[in-house]
């Protein structure tokens, strides 16, 4: 068994942002050398999310609404986790809506994808430095 | 290390519609011959999920209703995805609460479950051919 | 390639719990010899989650407030899983946002973390008693 390990770097401009992860994801796959096995991509703060979905930006424009409903960023005084000086109580709830991690087959050297499959890091407390994991195990 | 991988295909008469994949998972396991290892049972589309949960109508029911009030299909003209010509803004977010993927542990030869755990593919925009991958690494 | 499996009981006092497991499953990591791999760690019932996040209280009564308002207790007829006798329908709603399981990577023998994440044990309907599952693969 093989395995393989790579950090991914963030830091965005926006408080709240997706970026698209996906040919980061295949590279370090071929760097792995792995042609058969499992490979874990996952946020390694817990006010950000990876997930799969679609490269298409209406769509992001829909998620960002449609997690701003359901925890809204303001007011921050609505948060208790907000009492410890953090203003980021709204981006732990959106964090686990979008999920923290996916996993994803790799067949034949690649990620094994249906058609319209990307990767994205979903960002909910961004302007600093923050990072993803991967961890590709396999043969 | 062994791995194994298999395709199972859906057209769903409902576009909203929830499968028991259980005993599709565990013939894969069975034929993969691993005893030890992980299984992955994803949607290889970005509106339909795979979950775990109870095989009982009245939840599947409730879901139903509460995805509809989390992300409700219409106005289609509410989803900017929508813009796009499709109507399937709301299986986007619906999918999300969901989940896109299961990990599931193989113990002597068997999904490795609780006692009321049973997969389901759930579907958020059907009444078209979509699929769900299996892939099993072990030994 | 080697495999580890322990299973961890609970029996909250309270309906709804969060239970920190970080230090359980890096004692199982270290059990299981395993240097290179991934860790799964699951709910083995489906009104519980197994969640990555930050140890703070503050934030654990916003996620309890949270999930309450998306998929509240009561009332118990408002659910028709709860026609099969049970009271715990809006349980299964809650395992769903917080998720069922999380895979971590094992690098160097350690769970491969950020800074702040913990592993938690999130229980929705306690007061009885419920496992989970840890299931390591790797070298």
């Amino acid at each position: 068994m093989k395995s393989y390990r790579k950090e991914l770097w963030f830091n965005t401009a926006e408080r709240i942002s997706f970026v698209n992860i996906t040919q980061d994801v295949q590279t370090a796959v071929k760097e792995s050398g792995i042609k058969e096995g499992l490979c874990l991509v996952n946020a390694m703060h817990i006010t950000a999310s990876v997930f799969i979905n679609d490269n298409e930006s209406g769509l992001h424009q829909d998620y960002k609404e449609w997690l701003e409903e359901l925890a809204p960023h303001e007011p921050i005084s609505h948060y208790r986790h907000n009492l410890t000086g953090e203003d980021n109580g709204d981006a732990h709830l959106k964090r686990q809506i979008m999920g923290r991690e996916v996993v994803i087959a790799i067949t034949d050297g690649k990620l094994d994808f249906g058609p319209w499959e990307q990767i994205f890091y979903g960002e909910f407390d961004g302007r600093r430095r923050k990072r993803v994991l991967i961890k590709i195990i396999g043969e």
